[in-house]
Order: C-alpha cells, then sequence, then structure tokens
C-alpha cells in the first residue's frame, strides 16, 4: 500500500525536526491542541455520535460503545492529560556521566527520541490524544492507528492535533493518524522498519499476539497481567488484608489486578476465611487449593489452569504456600513477570523477594494496583511493558528515548 | 533439535540462580576460570592445533587461520579480560531514584539481568571467555555458539569455564557452548522464547542480516559501521589533520574506522592536499567528489555508491560540502548511525552537532576510533549496537541488563 509508505516516509522526514524542536516550540504545540479541543467540542461530539451510530449498527454491545464514546468529561480529561505532560520535564538532550577517561575524552550519554513509534489501539479514542502527545514530548514522530470504530472520532481528535502543530511550526507529519479503515494497513505499518522504529500494541491480547508475531520492527508490548501477592507468615495481617482486598476489587478488568493469592500456611487460617468473607461481599468468586477449601467453605477447586489464569474477572485463585520459597518458586512458574507483591513485616524476606521475583514491577506492602505510571510519577504512560529489554513496567517519556554516547574531545586519536 | 531446548531449559533454570548470585560468588568464578585457563595452557593448545589443522585441511586462509589461533600471548589477554571484569563492579540490584510519592510509596528501580541470552560468533575462540565473563558478571545464563572452525578450541575453554563455575558453586548450565557443530543449531537458538531472552550475533553482515530477520527473540546487533568525520571550516586544521588521519588509518578492518572524510568548503584547499599526500603514505586510496578531485590529482572520482560503503579497507571517500547543514544531512542520508565526529572549534556548531546527529556515538574532536568499551570506561564490550531501542554503541554490562521497579510501602492501597 504506497498509502502508508507515504506515511513512513514523511513521519522519518519530520522525525529529524521534532528531535531536534526545543522544548518551547513542543510545549506550546501541547498547548495549542489542548485549546483546540477545547474549542472544539461540538465537533468532536458530532464526529463520535456518528461512530456511535455506526457502532449501535454493527451490533456492538455496551461495553464497547462506552469505551467509544467521547463525553464531555473524557475530553475534559485529554485536555488534562495534555496538560499534564506538558508540564513533565523534557527528557530529550539530558546528558549524564559525562566524565574524564585516561585518554583524555569526556564520555557521557545524551538521551534521545528513538524516531517514529507506529502505535495500534483499539476503540478508545482518547488513545489518539494520549499517544500523540507523550510521541511529542519525547521529540518522536508517530504514526497512530485506532480502531475501525473510532475512525471518525480520531479524524476529529487529528484535525485538532494538526491545528496545534501547525500553531507551533511543527511539520504536520508529526503526528499522522491513519486515514483508512483498511485493515491491511496494520500489517503494512510494522513491516516497514526503514520508516518506524519501534511499534506499541495496545489493545486485547490476540492482537498484540498478532503484532508480534508479524512485525519486522521491535515492539514495546504487554501481553499478560497474572499478578500475584504473597501474605508472608511475618505479614501484618490488616495490611495483608487490605491490599489483598484492595489488589483484587478496586478493578477487575485491569492488567494490575491481583489474580493470584498466596497465603503462607502459619497464617492461612487467621487470614483466608475473613479475607473470604470480604471477596463474598464484593461477588469475587474463590478457586483454591486443598488447603485453602478446608479453610474456605465456599471455596472450588482450583484447577492447574488457574494458576496461569488471567481473569481480568471477579474470580481469585487462592493457594496456600509453605512460605516464601515455595512463594517465589509459583510466582516464576506461572506468573508473567507483570506485578507482584509480598506482605511482611521481614526484613531479609522482604529483600530477597525484591531481588529474586524478576517482574517489571515487585513491591513490598503495597497493592499491585499502584504499577501505573502517574502513580509512579512518570506522568502518563503510552502502556506497561512485560518486555525484559528496553523498558520494563510502565512505560512514560523516558521508554520512548534511548541513550547514545557523547565524546568531547580536544584533538585526540588513538595511539 | 531437542539437543538445544535441553540447553534452552537448562539455562532457563542456571539463570534464576545466577541472578540471585552475590557478587563474591560471581568474582570467585572469574577467578577460578582465569586460573584454570592459565594451567591449562598446554590443553588449549592441543584443542586449537586441531582446529589449525582442520582448518589447514579445509582451505582456510592465512587471515582466518590467524583469528583462529589460541597463541600464548591471546591466551594472557583472556586471563587479562577476566580480571578486567572482575574488577567491574557488580551492576545487578544497584536501585536509583528510590522516592516517594503523593500516595506514601517509595518507587525506584532496580538494575536486573536479562535472563539468558544467546551469543552466535565466528571463528575467534577468545569470545567464548569475553561472552561467558559479562554474561556471568550481570547475572545472566549463556549459551554460547562459536564457529565450526574453532570447535575443539571452544570445548577446550567451556571446559576450563565448567571447572571455574564448580569452583564457586555455580551452576554448570550458567555458561553452555553448543557442543554440536551442526548448523541447524543457529536456527534452533534463536528461535526459542520461552528459554532465550535476547541473542547477540558477532560475525560478519550476512551472518546478523539472516539471524535479524529469522530471530523470533530480541536482538541486540551491529550491522555497518559507515563513520564519518565532518572537518568544519572553524577547525583548528592540525586537529583536524591528525584526527581524519587516525581515524581512517589506524586500524582498517574495524567498525569504527572512518569511511567518509566530509570537509567544509571553505577549508579544503588548506587541508586535503596536505592530507592526501598522507593518506598516500600510508596506501589509502581516495575516492571523491569533483571539488576533491580539483584539490587532490589522483584522486579517482566517487559514485553514490562510494557514500554507503563501509570499505574495512585502505580506501577513503572523501566529501567537500558548504557546510554544517551539508554535514549533518550528508551522514543522516548515507550513515549507518554507529560513530560520527567533528571537528571544530565552533561551540554552537559543536553543540548542534551532538544534539542532531543520531548515531550511536557522536563526537567532538576526537577519533572515531574512540567508539569502544574499553576506552568508555565500560570496562569490555559484547559488541557495539547499532540499535536505537535498549542499548545503543558499546555494549558492556550495563547493556546486558534492564531495570524493573520497586515498590516499597507500608500497607498502601488505592483509592
Amino acid at each position: 500500500m504506497s498509502y502508508m509508505r507515504d506515511l513512513g516516509r514523511q513521519a522519518r522526514q519530520a522525525a529529524r525536526v521534532v528531535a531536534a524542536a526545543g522544548s518551547r516550540e513542543k510545549d506550546a504545540a501541547l498547548a495549542a491542541i489542548a485549546a483546540t479541543l477545547d474549542a472544539q467540542r461540538e465537533g468532536l461530539a458530532a464526529a463520535n455520535a456518528r461512530d456511535l451510530a455506526a457502532g449501535r449498527d454493527n451490533g456492538l454491545d455496551a461495553a464497547q460503545l462506552d469505551r467509544l464514546a467521547l463525553t464531555p468529561a473524557r475530553i475534559d480529561a485529554m485536555i488534562e492529560g495534555l496538560r499534564q505532560v506538558l508540564a513533565l520535564a523534557d527528557p530529550v538532550g539530558e546528558i549524564t556521566g559525562l566524565s574524564y577517561r585516561p585518554s583524555g575524552i569526556q564520555v557521557g550519554r545524551m538521551r534521545v527520541p528513538l524516531g517514529v513509534i507506529g502505535i495500534i489501539y483499539e476503540s478508545r479514542p482518547n488513545v489518539t490524544v494520549d499517544a500523540a502527545s507523550l510521541c511529542l514530548k519525547s521529540g518522536n514522530a508517530c504514526i497512530l492507528r485506532g480502531g475501525s470504530e473510532s475512525f471518525h472520532s480520531n479524524g476529529a481528535i487529528a484535525a485538532c492535533i494538526q491545528r496545534g502543530l501547525a500553531a507551533a511550526g511543527l511539520p504536520a507529519a508529526a503526528v499522522q493518524v491513519v486515514a483508512t479503515p483498511d485493515r491491511a494497513a496494520v500489517g503494512e505499518l510494522i513491516a516497514m522498519p526503514e520508516f518506524v522504529d519501534v511499534v506499541v500494541p495496545r489493545g486485547g491480547k490476540s492482537l498484540i499476539e498478532r503484532i508480534s508475531a508479524e512485525a519486522r520492527v521491535p515492539v514495546i508490548k504487554h501481553l499478560d497481567g497474572v499478578c500475584h501477592v504473597y501474605v508472608d507468615d511475618r505479614a501484618d495481617l490488616d495490611k495483608a488484608f487490605a491490599i489483598a482486598l484492595n489488589a483484587k476489587t478496586h478493578r477487575y478488568g485491569v492488567c494490575n489486578a491481583m489474580e493470584t493469592l498466596l497465603v503462607a500456611e502459619p497464617v492461612a487460617a487467621a487470614l483466608l476465611p475473613r479475607l473470604a468473607a470480604a471477596y463474598a461481599d464484593a461477588g469475587v468468586e474463590l478457586r483454591g487449593c486443598e488447603r485453602t477449601r478446608a479453610l474456605v467453605a465456599e471455596c472450588r477447586p482450583a484447577s492447574e489452569d488457574d494458576w496461569y489464569a488471567e481473569y481480568l474477572a471477579p474470580i481469585l485463585a487462592v493457594r496456600v504456600v509453605p512460605g516464601l520459597d515455595a512463594a517465589i518458586d509459583h510466582i516464576g512458574r506461572y506468573g508473567s513477570a507483570h506485578t507482584d507483591a509480598i506482605v511482611t513485616e521481614d526484613y531479609s524476606r522482604a529483600r530477597r523477594f525484591l531481588r529474586e521475583v524478576d517482574s517489571s514491577s515487585v513491591m513490598v506492602n503495597a497493592s499491585t494496583r499502584f504499577a501505573d505510571g502517574f502513580e509512579y510519577g512518570l506522568g502518563a504512560e503510552i502502556g506497561i511493558s512485560t518486555d525484559k529489554l528496553h523498558a520494563r513496567g510502565p512505560v512514560g517519556l523516558e521508554g520512548l528515548t534511548s541513550q547514545k554516547f557523547v565524546v568531547l574531545g580536544d584533538g585526540q586519536v588513538r595511539g
């Protein structure tokens, strides 16, 4: 498709301009985009109404239509998101570690944009603004491909972004929204390494698996969130109760919700019946090991599959384990390296858990629900990475950059 | 091939042990490997003699046989390399940026190993020790696949590594050398994402291109080194002379050698004839643009292909450009984002070059030959990355790690 290659070529050219742009220009564009969105609320609502009507005609369910809706509150949230990204420090050009070497050269690292970022996402149109603002602030050009359900909404948002870029004197191709509903566009976008440096898929697991398998450029991705809370036998049981309840019931459909609770045998009898009652009040179904079921009558038996499950629903797997070693083994075997927490007052066990659990976020005495760009102070996130290279965990501005070496000399040559 | 999957499975298990190993254990292993290599010089020489004899029978040329040879000096260098890696600070477990968030949690990042690293390299057997030591120190397990020409040498080195691991109580599978000359082993190694986290190919361009195209795991790679030196019209011409000569003639077959010299028009007449005489003395063939040829009689004409060429030989492309903008454009168009240098005494131009040239190493008034792990103080390198994600430039211990988030709380839950 020559259309996608044209977008790629234009993005590659724009990327050099955006990479060299000053903080003031980039922030001016973000402010202008926010102002335009605010001024264009009627146009945005009209475009969104077309998508909603088409969605109803195409049989989208209530949850899908809800994700698609651009309510006034969601437009407010997009504008607020832009202002938050605007307020973040510009990461581009930061030089760290500059120091003299025996040869007399100084060597350090400069933080630089990745180049052109392709983002593929499903129906929520607010992602268009979130992604564009993070890419722009981090000095990258981006090509955004939203879901076909939100085609008109994304087009209206794209028009606002274009006005903001123009107002700040930045190239239009710094942010390009794919203007074809043709599904082949995604296949093209992920197979142009000459124009696209990295792809970030945001959506369901099948989308992400397909893109990972087919991409010919690096992918920053999030697959599963099989998150654990391990309640140690030296836990403060009130903290354990609060964390285990919050990690499961605060929101169900999110990747950082707890899916499996591990409880040390010595405290299982004191904790599990009390927790089970609270889960029952919240409507959470429990699936447990034999020892759990001996303590909680209404608990169903867990199968081997339950330990691997990302329910994203009011269901929780529960297992009584002998202690820390068994908990670490369980997490290593069944977990997805997303977010795992220990509840303990024991210093040495906390220290071991932090070191030995190989997940993108590892926590002591806190709810897994904190694994989030805003909670971590990154300001916003393009997604949460469960990869091991480059960026792990919430990916904010820094994850959209890398570091090159800078060398300052005074005529040095190698002898 | 179940053999490779067995290696993978064992490496995955060993990786957890090595990741949790203390600095003292890892350093003890490195010291024991060095001592064993020192004690086994005769056995190493005998194994190497078998490879050399087979190489001669198979028609390897003198340069190939030279790369294959394990001379006493090269065994000394392997031992010295181990001691240098031993002396480096352990990167694993370093926590940075730990700070309080409004919710009361503390959030920081801990440096952690990548897991299992696959390294594929050609005939030089010393890579076996270099790669093993860097992976071990950075807490990773590794699977090493050397060239079939060095099969016996690598086997003898592997035996020394095994003794060293055993002496330090570390698992044998922490470092595994593929013990089959079957070429299908490489295809397997790069297609086991469940067991291998990243692959580092070291060798010729065709090897690296094939691995990049076929790998189903992330690849840290080095492709081309089309390095430039731009001599600005505000350069100190004595520095320019020394740097341009060193960057080309210090060594020809290395990726950080200059392949194209760009000279600002106002200083071309003062610099190029003098430089051309020095290049002629060194036996370097020049291929230049029309303006270069007007100044240097013996210079052949350069074709468009010459601007893209990585000669790795005593050949140099030379182009006279109007100034900094044209130089940056040329590097962006024809370069390989490896290492590029400006020679100038102008502060603002140096500052612009550092920011706007998007290469893994960007230099002011220094020879491109400095782009090297030892010269940068990384201690040693597993290779030089021309990728944009994760690691750019020389990849040392830090490039074999990533950072996970650590969260320390006191019972916090999300409201």
